[in-house]
C-alpha cells in the first residue's frame, strides 16, 4: 500500500513507527502497509516515511519480508533490533505511533530505544487511511465474502436432526476453506434454538432439533481480509413468530440498504434500522450496534451506532446487522457486507436473505 | 481460576483491573480469571481483589458473563462504564495493571478516568501465575494436544498428489474440529516441498509432488486452550538426505526431552537440542528457539531460548521445536507440547514422531 495513503492525514510528521508485540499485539497496519500474505511478524516493526516502508524483522520471518519487495533489514537479537530502530531514526524529530495498537509495555521499551524523540499518536491518521479501501483491497473483500456466502449455501445440505452447534461449525469452516478461504476471520458463532439469543455466543454440545432457529456468524479470511455474514435459517417448519422476527429483522437491514450511500450519516443508517425493530413488539431487544467497518480486521472503521455521527464515503465497506434476542426463545440477525458508493451501496455478501425453512 | 494464585506475586496491590480493547487486544488474562467458555468481550474488564472477581461488561455479552458464575455489572454505554469503574475502586490507591496487554491508547482513557490512582504494571505477576497450569488447565491442554495428535493421524490418508497446500489445511482443521477443537488455535503452517524452510510459511496453492516434504505445524483450540505440534512428513519415498535432516531433528528434539524437568534450565534445554544440530553439516540451520510456554496464548510463558536463563517448574507447559531450514531445499520441525514435572516430562501430543513416508 502506498504509504502516501496515510500520511494525507498524519501531516504533522513524516516517519512512523510500526512495533508488533506478540501475537496479542500485532498491528493489522503492518500488514496493511506490506502487503505481506505470509508470516506472522510477532516482535518486528516497520519504519514508515511518505516514500517508502522498510520491514524490520528477525531471521524466523526473513523469507517472507523479502516476498514482499519491500527493503528488510534482519536483526539477530534485541540489541541489533534496538539499533537498527535508531538508525533509522537518527535525525528525525517527531515519530508517529499507533498508540491504539501498542502496548503500554512496548511504548515504554520505545522510550528507553529512543529518548530523545517526540512521539505523537498517529492512530486517527491510520483508520481514516485504512476504512477508506482501495479497489484492491474491496477485491480481496468480495472474494471473502464470496467464499462465506457460497459456504453457507452449501452448509445447508449438512444440517441434520440431532447434530451439535460444533459439528455444523466444523463443516461450515471446511467449506469455506474448500471455497478458498485462508481460515475463518474469527471464530464461527453457531447458536441453535434459545442459543441464538445470546449475540456473542460460542458454539457447544447443544443438538438440533426439528424447528430450532439455526444461527450462523461466521466469515472467511482471505488474504488477510476478512468478511462477515450472519443468516438465520429454521430447521423444519417455521412458526408464526418465528416467521414473524425474521421478517422484522429483514425489514430492518432494508430500511438500512436504503440509507447507506457517501455522505449519509452512519447513525441515521442505524436509526433507520432500529425504528423498524422499534415499532414492532420487539422494542429494545436490537441490543448492539447495527454495524462496523471490516477490513483487515473484522471489526474495522467505522462504527455504525445510533450515537455516533460519522458520514459514509465511497469506498468503505461495513457490516449492516440488526438483529432481535429473545433469551430463552431465541434470536434472529441478519448481517451483510456492503461497499459504500456514490450512489447507494453494493451488497458483497451474496447469499439469499429470504428465511430459509431447511427440510 | 482463584485470583489469589496471582496476588501470591502482585503483593504490591490488592485490587487489579483488566481492560480488553477491541479484537487485537482482548487480554486473555480476562478468560484466565473467569473461565468464560462463550463471548468475546471487547471493551470489557475485571475489577480483580483477591478474595473476587467482577466482570464489568455490555448487554452484548451479559448471558455469556452470567454463565461464569461470577458477579456481573453491566453497562449501557461508555459514562456507565466509567462511573462503575469508578465506583469499584474508590478508596482504592494503587491498582494494577497488564501494561504488556494494554494499548496506549486505552492507559491514557484510564488515567483520564481515574486519575487519582497509582498504577503499577502487574504484567509479571500475572505471567508468573499463568505458566503454572493448574491440574485442570492441563486436563485442557491435554485434550487440546489430543485433538491435535487425532488429526493428524487422520489426514495422512487424504494427503493426494496434486493437492494444494491449503486443501490440506482445510482438511486438517476439519479434522480438528470433528474430533472436537473449537476450532484452530492458530492458522495451521502447511508447507511442501521447498516452502517446508520456511518457519512461518502461511499455505497457498503449491501443489503436492512425490518425494515432498510435507512440513504441519498447527494446533487446536479447546476451550480457548492452545496446543502447537509439528510433524513433518514426506510424501513417497524419502531421499537419504530427507531422511537424516529429520534423523538430526529428532535427535535434536530428544536431546531436549532428556533434560527437561523441574530446576533444569530453560536454556540448557535449547542448548542440547541446538548441540545435536550444529555438531552437523546443518549447523547454524536452527534459527529459531527451542520452544515457549502454551496455554490460553499459542505463545505462552516462558520462553526456552539459548540467552534466557530460566528454571522450569512443575505443571509447566512448554513445547519442544527444533527445527533445520534448508532454503530451497526443505526443513524439518518436530514439535511437541510436554508438562514439566518433577522427575522428567510427560508428552500430551501423542502422535508418532518417527518419519512417515506416506505411499
Amino acid at each position: 500500500m502506498d504509504p502516501k495513503r496515510i500520511f494525507e492525514y498524519a501531516r504533522e510528521t513524516d516517519t512512523i513507527l510500526i512495533f508488533n508485540g506478540d501475537e496479542n499485539s500485532v498491528d493489522k497496519t503492518f500488514f496493511y502497509l506490506t502487503g505481506a500474505d505470509s508470516g506472522l511478524f510477532e516482535h518486528s516493526a516497520l519504519v514508515v516515511t511518505p516514500e517508502s516502508v522498510k520491514i524490520v524483522t528477525s531471521q524466523l520471518e526473513e523469507q517472507s519480508a523479502r516476498a514482499t519487495g519491500l527493503e528488510v533489514l534482519v536483526f539477530r537479537n534485541q540489541e541489533e533490533f534496538r539499533d537498527i530502530i535508531r538508525k533509522e531514526v537518527e535525525g528525525v524529530d517527531t515519530i508517529g505511533l499507533n498508540y491504539s495498537a501498542l502496548t503500554l509495555s512496548k511504548y515504554k521499551e520505545i522510550l528507553k530505544m529512543i529518548p530523545d524523540k517526540e512521539f505523537i499518536d498517529v492512530t486517527s491518521s491510520i483508520a481514516e487511511a485504512r476504512r477508506l479501501k482501495t479497489e484492491e483491497e474491496i477485491s480481496k473483500l468480495r472474494e471473502a465474502a464470496r467464499i462465506g456466502s457460497e459456504a453457507f449455501e452449501r452448509v445447508l445440505d449438512r444440517l441434520r436432526e440431532g447434530m451439535t452447534e460444533l459439528e455444523l461449525a466444523a463443516e461450515l469452516n471446511y467449506e469455506m476453506m474448500k471455497a478458498g478461504a485462508d481460515g475463518p476471520s474469527f471464530r464461527s458463532i453457531i447458536a441453535f434454538g434459545p442459543n441464538a439469543s445470546i449475540p456473542h455466543y460460542a458454539p457447544g454440545d447443544r443438538k438440533l432439533r426439528r424447528g430450532d432457529f439455526v444461527l450462523m456468524d461466521f466469515g472467511a479470511l482471505y488474504r488477510r481480509y476478512c468478511s462477515d455474514i450472519t443468516r438465520t435459517v429454521v430447521f423444519g417448519h417455521a412458526s408464526e413468530e418465528q416467521k414473524y422476527m425474521h421478517q422484522v429483522v429483514y425489514e430492518a437491514q432494508e430500511a438500512a440498504f436504503k440509507v447507506i450511500r457517501e455522505n449519509a450519516n452512519g447513525k441515521d443508517a442505524d436509526l433507520a434500522a432500529r425504528n423498524v425493530i422499534d415499532s414492532t413488539k420487539y422494542k429494545g431487544r436490537f441490543i448492539h450496534s447495527l454495524g462496523h467497518g471490516v477490513g483487515l480486521d473484522v471489526h474495522d472503521h467505522p462504527a455504525l451506532t445510533p450515537t455516533l455521527d460519522f458520514p459514509l464515503k465511497n469506498g468503505m465497506v461495513v457490516t449492516v446487522e440488526p438483529g432481535i434476542y429473545v433469551p430463552k426463545f431465541g434470536g434472529v440477525r441478519i448481517e451483510d457486507d456492503v461497499v459504500v458508493r456514490k450512489d447507494g451501496n453494493e451488497r458483497i455478501t451474496t447469499a439469499p436473505r429470504d428465511l430459509i425453512e431447511v427440510s
